[in-house]
């Protein structure tokens, strides 16, 4: 159910071998309140949760589509010669369907802030390519990765509106959505600051 | 017209004293991209500021209604003593106001350019408090400012439909400020970051 696959390749969510993410639960805590992420959005997570379950690849492909469509984003998946790499995509994007259903049904607890800092370092010298051993090149800029927000937050809501849920309800979802979106993104930024964060 | 009062202390867009931004029109250009910031954005970027224009002080308090309910936020407005900096709020509000015009107004082009990581700077140790000599403390982390963008981008939208536009238009210019907000923000992010950027 939370899972949409047996076993992600490179999926580390909740292993031992991941390290502690240097932020605190309390820092955690205070950037929930400044996003004001609220119980009632942590509710409509979980109904969106159930409405994209069976749409993760569709969700993927759409994003895909635009990273595929932008010179200097669709480079972060090449090798050296300037060919795609497939067999990185492919990996990749078992991971990223996974993320969208865990956004909407894990809790923030320690194992998924640990993850999430994972996540950040994936986008960074730190690690980037390590987990699929790929080629490609090491480091995504932060900026790339905040800015992508807009897409991720945009293009979700079609798929938000395709079980038959009121406008209302659509909006509540869309608002839950875009807020977690933004504390998943924030987190990651972690990685790539030291202090000034 | 563009101008919300005759002169705002502190507000130096387009003064020679700018430095100029470290960001090329080239990495604006590809910020913009991966944004998806298009045309249609733009022409409803201009429809939402004239809606904003006489409602910039109504927004304004909206926002600052938030900081102060969050004292981890109300802090960064504050002497040693604990004492809200009244006088400090007062100027810096009035280039908050000039700011949310700006945004639907402004061309994006150098000038523009120089001020956003202006901007950015007076967020940081870098200038925060100098333009206007407070003794408030020297350095806002740079997660709470982009985690403030929920807050920025959900409370606009009321002040969108407060002039009779269809819902469709609504939608378009909430759309379009969104990612104007994302846009500004992730450009004042390169006074936190070096070459991670
Ligand atoms: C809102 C913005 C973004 C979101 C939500 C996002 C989400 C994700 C997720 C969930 C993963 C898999 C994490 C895991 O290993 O479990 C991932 C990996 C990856 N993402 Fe992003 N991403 C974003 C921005 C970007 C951008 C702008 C690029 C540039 C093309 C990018 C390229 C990649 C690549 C290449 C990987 C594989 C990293 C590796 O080598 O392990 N991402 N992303
Ligand atoms: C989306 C997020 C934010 C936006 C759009 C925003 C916008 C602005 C603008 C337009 C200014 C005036 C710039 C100028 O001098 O012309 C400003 C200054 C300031 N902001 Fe923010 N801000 C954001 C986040 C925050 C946060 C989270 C805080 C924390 C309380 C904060 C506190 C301040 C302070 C203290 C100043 C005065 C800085 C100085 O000393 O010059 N801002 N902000």
């Amino acid at each position: 159910m939370q899972s949409v696959v047996d076993h992600v390749a490179g999926y580390d969510y909740g292993t031992k071998e991941l390290a502690t993410s240097p932020v605190t639960m309390e820092e955690l805590d205070q950037l929930k309140q400044t996003i004001t992420f609220d119980p009632e959005d942590e509710r409509y997570l979980r109904v969106a949760g159930e409405v994209l379950e069976d749409q993760t690849e569709s969700i993927i492909n759409i994003w895909r589509g635009v990273i595929t469509a932008t010179p200097h984003l669709a480079y972060y998946f090449k090798d050296a010669q300037g060919n795609i790499d497939e067999d990185y995509k492919i990996r990749v994007k078992e991971r990223f369907k996974q993320w969208v259903l865990d956004v909407c049904t894990k809790p923030y607890d320690q194992d998924w802030l640990n993850y999430q800092h994972e996540i950040g370092l994936r986008h960074t010298h730190e690690k980037k390519n390590k987990t699929d051993t790929a080629a490609a090149p090491p480091h995504i800029p932060m900026r790339y990765v905040i800015a992508f927000t807009a897409v991720v937050n945009d293009t979700i809501k079609p798929f938000l509106a395709k079980k038959g849920h009121s406008l209302g309800v659509i909006e509540k979802m869309h608002k839950a959505w875009c807020k977690a979106v933004l504390l998943h993104v924030t987190l990651w930024t972690r990685a790539y600051c030291d202090t000034a964060w």
